[in-house]
């Protein structure tokens, strides 16, 4: 019979860029001892936000980190700027990319493909401390 | 036991930007009697789409708007323009943005951070009347 | 009472560009014996991704792809280039569009509008086999 879970997870974020935390969500889903099911990852936040990308080439993140700072560049045209002027580009980043994925489980662990890996996308330049809630219904 | 429901939401936009359904999703999920779950929010239209994002400061919704509009402007380079020229930047911005959301629910409330409004982004200048579609599982 | 099941879904990408698989995803849901639910769809690769867009005027799928193709062109400043120039731009193209996709299911059918296709947005110049999961869960 399918039955769910949800929990929060706590990311520290020390920098502006990629966080890994695959491992995270996968310790999840094996203490779930849920074995096939629909995981989702929402970011409860509008300055930083979620991606799934190339977890093998240190390279590939760093070029993804410097592209969406010039495609929302910081000195932009904008009218609202009371928390910074990383805060109106961090709302574009995120809204240019993902807030909440969902991933299939299939034999107890996540449906990623070989490369994929989970990120926090932090768009601030100050540390913060970000909440991602988890969500897995299955059996 | 889990179960699971579905509405359809009909939503008009009278301008082009951000409108704001937070309220009505809320109502959904409180008349669903569910308290934990996950809701699922899909978007019907290919000229509009779906977006979370700062709900306190209407300058942020102000850039946001401004920033799609320059990073997929009308007057650009497309073959397509049979039904106007809003029409192709239309398709482009809802494709940067989200066709549909999923969001858990935790204690009979979604589980937005403090500053996370649910909006539908309409990309067309005439007024719309948009179909959003709901479906809930949980107990 | 809900019931879930997942298959994995084979996809030749031939050519860069979009690829419908809608009927694909038709014919999944329909042998399910499913009538109402949520579909999800996700996509095990990092430079192939997901769009839901306009399926009835082939140029504005010219229009897209075109797009995509400035937004993040090859050519640019990209560190990450051991697989190609086509490389690192397809994983920013990637990180624009949808990884993973949920679509309610309404009496038996998918909940999508009336000119809404289901696409694989191929990335890479080569031809390609990509993997798409399907999970559903509903009753």
């Amino acid at each position: 019979m399918l039955r769910q879970l949800s929990a929060i997870l706590p990311i520290r974020a020390n920098r502006r860029g990629l966080h890994e935390f695959t491992p995270e969500v996968l310790n999840f889903v094996a203490e779930s001892g849920i074995g096939e099911g629909l995981l989702t990852i929402f970011c409860r936040h509008t300055s930083a936000s979620l991606l799934i990308q190339e977890n093998a080439a240190p390279a590939a993140a760093r070029d993804l980190e410097a592209y969406f700072e010039r495609l929302a560049p910081e000195g932009g045209r904008y009218e609202h700027d009371d928390e910074g002027p990383d805060d109106m580009p961090a709302h574009l980043r995120s809204a240019l990319t993902a807030t909440q994925l969902s991933i299939p489980i299939i034999n107890g662990g996540l449906a990623l493909g070989t490369w994929q890996g989970i990120y926090l996308f932090e768009h601030r330049r100050q540390p913060h401390q970000r909440e991602i809630v988890l969500h897995l219904v299955g059996e």
